[in-house]
């Protein structure tokens, strides 16, 4: 059952979501600590996070699938489309990635200028449930946009798909910065607040996101373009006894050379 | 004759339009509707609304076509790519997916901070001649736009049919918001006026964006690069008897995986 | 010989140069020529004509080429890729959509608003010397992307061939808009001339994208990727006697689905 | 073993270099030189060195693979993709390209409006050891990059290879200008510094994107996505005994059409 533990492409994966996401933390969060303000902030670090997700994802999709963000990894999940186990180490691999970036982003940024470290803070005005709903909304849209771009049951014109996921990250961006900051992602909302010790209202960048994934991937799996599987399948997959697609005859313990969950 | 109505494929794609068109205005307006004022304005509300409706139409695309403007489903029909009872559900899924998104954006954001919520209005000097024929003009190019990327007989490299659309809506708000605030897309201008209850010109959002489409459909099936088809043949189409393509034989009342109105 | 002139095919590929030089102009001068003043005046007209370029060559690539610019159609000539003929009804149809295009501009535009309908003319302290020279140098690298991207040679990972001109486009403007206000196109910088009667310096618009259109046709040609072809066939092909490739077999006044001299 | 200096498709490749080198230059450093600031300046010379990387790869990418940067090329030869006796020429191209591009820039640009050129500096508050951090991060995600997309073992919804690089290239300044200006890249460092001969901390803008360009070819071809090929072969392909792949049977010393190191 622990077939995914012996396989080398496994602790790839790992590393490249540790690799990923500290990389989205740091590129974005480095722009969204700027040195210069102006109202060109919004436009900038949106894409800025936009544009650094695609090139992470078109880097590390072939590897991890590129999730970088743990709603996306729990997405996935609720969606059967990758085991507990993996799920777990994924999330361990995005949060210490994100905290490594911030923390090297922390060192290489003169104290006067660190401000909040780009902490995701509610927006005057806004209430938590505003900024819940916000956070719901803007994660499920990222989700449906990533389980469509990657569902292989598709072709024809789709372009890039890293530049699709990145760019509904950008989107997200720009309307969310001005009620929530915009999160969307747990891991990168977590690495400022335990660097500034800050977590005043943190647990709606879980919430949000978490519930967001969760309705995106019912939403696409029943709803949008349904996928036939049965409940048994379902559960083999989360435990990881067999792979989440078809490949599993006979080499279930060898190293697929293009992982399933990935993004592209 | 009622063959799509029996489609759950059919009944998909109505609420995907409704899905798409609410978070096209829920995005769209939360960045139009901002917090922040200055002279980025434009430029970020342009990137916003294109790159909304870019994923959008990725994530919807394969199951409704991903029109989210009932100026591109008039289009659709004057070019007889779909029936006219398709039309009619797709049309009340956008009307009442924009009322939603706009409901949705209203309740999130703080009174003191919601404006006119985005409501496209004629700017200063321009009179109600001019506004029509720049929502004509700019639908027109969105719907050749459309019309050429999901075009069948082509091939080569046309990357995604999603973002050229997308940035087809940027170019359409960079120059549009000067003149009318950038319309195109009837659902999006009805929206913000029946919250805010303000219908002053509210008919140029209409008249302009269906001319803007029929004569675009027009313009490509007949002059740019036509489409050979009989009327008995357009007609058997509107009226829903068959589908747009031939893949009718047969199995008219099954699911087709793959709608032929889609987008990509 | 005039075979090019019986066939349909050909009038509509006029008629799209027409179209799409109509819209370049309409939609990029419309956000040049700005109501609200501001620092992100480069930027977002950068974007503007760029994207217009993208989204116009993929509605008419497949029908003219979708040069929309009298320097690509004269490099093209000069690769002997289209006969003088059509290169001849190509400009004149550019021409006339550009002056059209900003008549249309011109009419939905306050008289107040026009200022110099975005005029390109040389900024302060640029020479004609200068000005040439980043005219000559900003249409050469356009004219070698466009050869690029439509390369039928080529295959792998090219993406979109409009989204890459597109690109070209902006970056010119990005650049040039601090020297020339970036021509690169004399059929853009003829139809603001026109129209305001203002032809001072207006050989630079016409000098350097016609220098920069040959030159960066050679250099693609004989330098960079180099296209065996001997004389007399160049000949032919610039007369007309025989289409670019080597589709003439039997059917040469026929009516070829996709033309050769087309962009994507 | 000089099989390469024999062919024309070296040499094309070495001119394509300075060619690539001397535009991006040009253009980018145009864009940075600006004579109007305000605000917008990060995000716009962000997107134009960006966006003219990507039309330059496109323009070249399969003539040389359009590295364009002595870190991408050194990156290339760590990873024994391609020989030493071409790394030297590929790097000596670069440097005299990227010097012609900004000695025309210098030409037409008024004495009053050139400021430094554009030259990469710390900015106020970084330290040495900050700036050399960032620049090795900002390099290393840009290589990781290209080795990703250029990774002839993927297939998939890559889209644009250039465009995918050229974003990378955008978020690197996007982040990186607060600290140094962004370099990633010592060609284009180098230009401006020897044009003002001015070289302060020139260091950082060689050591950063080396170390950079170094870390990710290994992190690539030993962590993320491993290439199994022995010393042996490593070190022929390096002395240029063979060429990168399996290519050579038989016509080592004919004309290649497509190199292999070429970037898409």
């Amino acid at each position: 059952i622990m077939w995914e533990f012996r396989s080398m492409s496994f602790w790839r994966a790992v590393f490249a979501e540790f690799f990923g996401t500290m990389f989205f933390v740091f590129i974005g969060m480095g722009a969204a600590t700027r040195f210069v303000s102006g109202p060109h902030y919004v436009l900038s670090v949106a894409f800025c996070f936009g544009l650094a997700g695609a090139t992470i994802i078109q880097s590390i999709g072939h590897v991890s699938g590129g999730h970088i963000n743990p709603a996306v990894t729990f997405a996935y999940l609720v969606s059967s489309q990758m085991s507990l186990f993996r799920a777990f180490f994924y999330v361990a691999a995005q949060m210490s990635g994100a905290v490594a970036g911030a923390a090297v982003l922390y060192g290489v940024t003169p104290g006067t200028m660190r401000g909040s470290l780009a902490l995701n803070k509610l927006q005057p005005g806004i209430s938590l449930g505003m900024a819940t709903t916000v956070e719901v909304f803007l994660t499920l849209q990222l989700v449906v946009c990533i389980f469509a771009v990657t569902d292989d049951r598709r072709n024809g014109r789709l372009g890039s798909a890293a530049l699709a996921i990145g760019f509904s990250i950008t989107v997200g961006h720009l309307m969310g910065m001005y009620y929530t900051g915009a999160g969307m992602n747990p891991a990168r909302s977590f690495a400022p607040a335990i660097l500034t010790r800050n977590f005043i209202n943190h647990w709606v960048y879980w919430v949000g996101p978490m519930i967001g994934g969760a309705v995106g991937a019912l939403l696409y799996d029943f709803m949008l373009f349904p996928r036939m599987r049965g409940l048994s399948e379902r559960l083999a997959i989360l435990k990881g006894s067999r792979p989440p697609e078809d490949e599993s005859q006979g080499d279930t313990q060898g190293e697929p050379i293009e992982l399933k969950t990935q993004a592209l």
